[in-house]
């Protein structure tokens, strides 16, 4: 058995050829035989169902040919054995590659050992269209290249898998907030005032004046909040940022709550509330997404545990060391790691030797012989991540034990910080110079803003940024001032401290950060179906 | 008793004065009264509550302050009487002008004569923040001067009920493709392709490349049907057109679903159950913001019936007068429709003539005065309404009998054909010159495509555009050159059909338009929050 790639000579079938063939078979639904998703394939044990979908993957043996279907709610196997076929059916599956469109009939069996737990064996099969050869295979691509073909990279299990879990976060947060009244509003996305520089802007002309597109829908959710009590938006926002970051993208989807009579402590309360909710959720609907992904989600877990809320003092105090966590040090944290890690691979170095030995020896069984060489090689990648890290630490705690107060925190800094703790971190009162106009002055110390950032643990770092809002108009005057900013853009917003001012409060978080940091991807660009960023715009 | 206005020497209570004092009022999650939203009232009759919100109206009596309070979840009576509350908050509340910001307690008693059935007869009242003189008061305003307010005019009754509807029409959308198996995938709003020309996008400069706002999401839908089965985009769409009407915003959002291994019968009955549970869960959810709008409901009730299907050829015929529907052609329902405007306008004259007589006589009672001056008010206004459509009909009846063949509808042409029906009218099978080059040729007749029209009643028009699309590549290139396509921008989308084609289909929704059906608003900018659109940038 083997695994057989697409043939370049193999016909390709003009879909014109068939659809008028399979027409009846997926349009009826008065059919004997149910059409299902494979996702529901628990619902229909030992019965007989029809799938529509594609191949995934395909091998054959004697007889008989595996096929891995995909139909976009799963995947699962389908057997097809010559006997249970027509000859000329049999043929026709056993010429198609990956991606080929096809209608299977059979019968669902109960079998752990599979994909998704189920098998089907086939009574009959029907190619809708073969595919040209599939370029993507299963050797590793570039990423230029998979982005590339990101119409057709979707379709791949990771990439499948991650969209899933994403669907499951949107889904979710709508749920979240309508379940706590909450009314969504959209913020508009064209904005008639560059409030806070241009720079990072992108800009349009709209019927001969510039506008500019949203950056953020905050300052309209204050105006929305005043008139629903608890609003949220959920919408695209822009960057331009001419550089290429794994956390950046110039078009990602933002989450901005704003609730009246809310204050920073309310706020907390609701965001560890939120962040639960979706972990939580994720957790329960993604069991086999985050099995696909490979995703230890012991670190996930953690979201049951309080989140701590430390003043942006204490962590300050917290990452130089001069204050402990339960009984340590960030240094202490990060000299053990830095022991564990290279404990770790100088274990994985002597069993590479050891195996590396027998391999060298041979005499073996060819079976045992590649379960050696794929631990050797298990190990090797195990150790080039341990190295990584290991290599990074010294500059981690070059950086915590030298932090300067008054700074905003870096990625590693807030990669140690989420290190002390069993739950995302939750950092609040701020130095007024390095947060926005609008977050309220601390009462009685204009030095401190009531902003709290999110820091999420895995290096995930900031995944939520909110506050309480200033309602005093003099002070939002005054600050408008001095962070130069134009008084004239702001009249509409100071109009909502004119008109009955409240305590109000709110906060963002950024889709595709949480969505890479519940799939545990790296790089923020697979966390999207289409990703825009300096150097992308297509497909 | 009388309508207070705010008055301009009202002294502002500035905000910092009156927080510290409220605090623990609104914070306090142990405090032994318990704040609630006001649309929750239902659950706490007879009981002491606290309600945060705002001034929406207030009049006075002797020793009596009524207070209609809003909190962004609703409306109710708030009863301040001198004997129950400190004789400096009675003094407090009788200064309170409109949007005043003030935190109530006071006990739930059920009143089905007032506002939601529920009144608060309160034992304790603190402002929050006088308000300003507001700007928006009852009189009528012009449109312009409102949307210059329009953070502020949010907060208005009818604004606030469409908003209401707003979002459960949203929540009703994913709710329903979620249950449906549907994964919510976002298409990308920057696109590096003017597919269809530049003229009604808006361009931005995409770090040295031009890149153009998404008017549709529904090639990359496909793409991700391919990859998920069923999927459906929300999001913003944008549209650069240099005209004023009332169906047309420049930002605007929709939803594209779109399904793998549909066909356009398949569309049709999905179309079907979709709008028919979104309008029932607006019949549902929303009674008191429909009654607020004063929305006759009585179309939106028949989406219960099935959807009449009819091909473009036929919707012609009938449109014409060729056709009869239920036994009435189009010129008869129409004609039929002005006699009966006519009878009504002149049973009208004859009351207000009559009502008119015995005002001029005088000798009655001021009350029973006011009440004939009304009614002679209202029937004006009803007879102004009936002349304006019995004006349009005449053109109606000429464009619907000259209608040339092949052409697309045109408002007046939708309005007739939906009058002959009692639920949307579903129009299919399309001339092929005036559809999108990416539809389905009809089996054996490439003169039309498979797409549909939705048409909703009461002068809503084209609310769903769909289409089953062409899987064929040979025609599919044929049509991108006919239309003068670049085919290059299209390889991507062509990959679709090298790699595992299948029958599929989907649709549009532009949620503004279905918005204003819903709440019965004449024109769509008050659908969305912050409307952007010719001449229309701010706030």
């Amino acid at each position: 058995m083997s695994v057989i790639p697409n043939k370049k000579n193999a016909k390709t079938i003009k879909l014109k050829e068939v659809t008028s063939k399979i027409k009846e078979e997926f349009m009826s639904v008065n059919t004997a035989v149910k059409s299902i998703d494979i996702r529901n394939l628990k619902d229909y044990v030992n019965q007989e169902v029809v799938l529509k979908g594609w191949v995934s993957n395909r091998r054959s043996g004697k007889d008989l040919e595996f096929v891995v279907m995909r139909d976009g709610s799963g995947f699962c196997q389908a057997v097809v054995a010559a006997q249970n076929v027509s000859a000329s059916q049999f043929e026709s599956i056993s010429k198609a590659g990956l991606e080929t469109s096809l209608i299977i009939t059979g019968t669902v069996i109960e079998d752990q050992r599979q994909i998704g737990g189920y098998e089907i064996q086939v009574s009959n099969v029907e190619i809708v269209a073969y595919a040209q050869e599939y370029p993507i295979a299963k050797k590793e691509h570039g990423v230029d290249f998979l982005m590339d073909k990101r119409h057709l990279w979707l379709r791949s299990k990771k990439q499948w898998a991650t969209m899933q879990i994403r669907n499951t976060i949107i889904f979710s947060m709508h749920t979240f907030f309508q379940e706590h009244g909450f009314v969504q509003m959209d913020a508009p996305i064209f904005t008639g005032n560059a409030c806070e520089g241009t720079t990072d802007l992108f800009e349009t002309d709209f019927y001969g004046d510039p506008a500019y597109l949203s950056q953020s829908g905050q300052l309209y959710g204050e105006a929305m909040a005043m008139a629903m009590g608890k609003i949220y938006t959920f919408g695209p926002t822009f960057r331009a940022e001419k550089s290429k970051t794994r956390r950046h993208l110039s078009e990602f989807w933002m989450i901005e709550p704003e609730m009246a009579y809310y204050d920073n402590d309310m706020n907390m309360d609701l965001i560890e509330d939120f962040l639960r909710y979706l972990v939580g959720q994720v957790l329960e609907k993604n069991k086999a997404e985050l099995e696909i992904l490979e995703r230890d989600t012991s670190k996930m877990e953690q979201v049951v545990n309080p989140f701590p809320r430390i003043t942006y003092t204490e962590a300050v105090r917290i990452l130089r060391g001069e204050q402990e966590v339960n009984g340590k040090t960030s240094i202490e944290v990060l000299e053990t790691e830095m022991a564990e890690l290279k404990q770790m691979i100088s274990d994985n170095e002597a069993e590479i030797s050891e195996k590396e030995e027998i391999i060298a020896k041979g005499g073996i069984k060819k079976g045992k012989m590649n379960f050696y060489k794929n631990k050797v090689e298990t190990l090797k990648s195990e150790n080039k991540a341990h190295a990584e890290v290991l290599g990074n630490i010294p500059q981690w705690l070059d950086s915590a034990r030298n932090f300067s107060e008054g700074e905003d925190f870096g990625g590693s800094d807030e990669t140690v910080l989420t290190k002390l703790f069993n739950a995302p971190v939750m950092v609040y009162n701020w130095p007024t110079p390095i947060k926005a106009f609008y977050m309220k002055e601390v009462d009685g110390d204009p030095n401190f803003v009531k902003g709290v950032d999110v820091l999420a643990p895995e290096g995930y770092g900031e995944i939520i940024g909110g506050a309480e809002r200033e309602t005093d108009i003099d002070v939002l005057k005054r600050k408008i001032v001095e962070h130069e900013l134009p008084m004239e853009a702001f009249e509409w917003y100071l109009d909502l401290r004119r008109y009955g001012s409240v305590p109000h409060a709110g906060f963002g978080i950024g889709l595709e950060r949480f969505v890479s940091w519940m799939t545990g991807i790296k790089h923020v660009r697979e966390s999207i179906p289409f990703p825009r960023m300096y150097g992308r715009l297509l497909p």
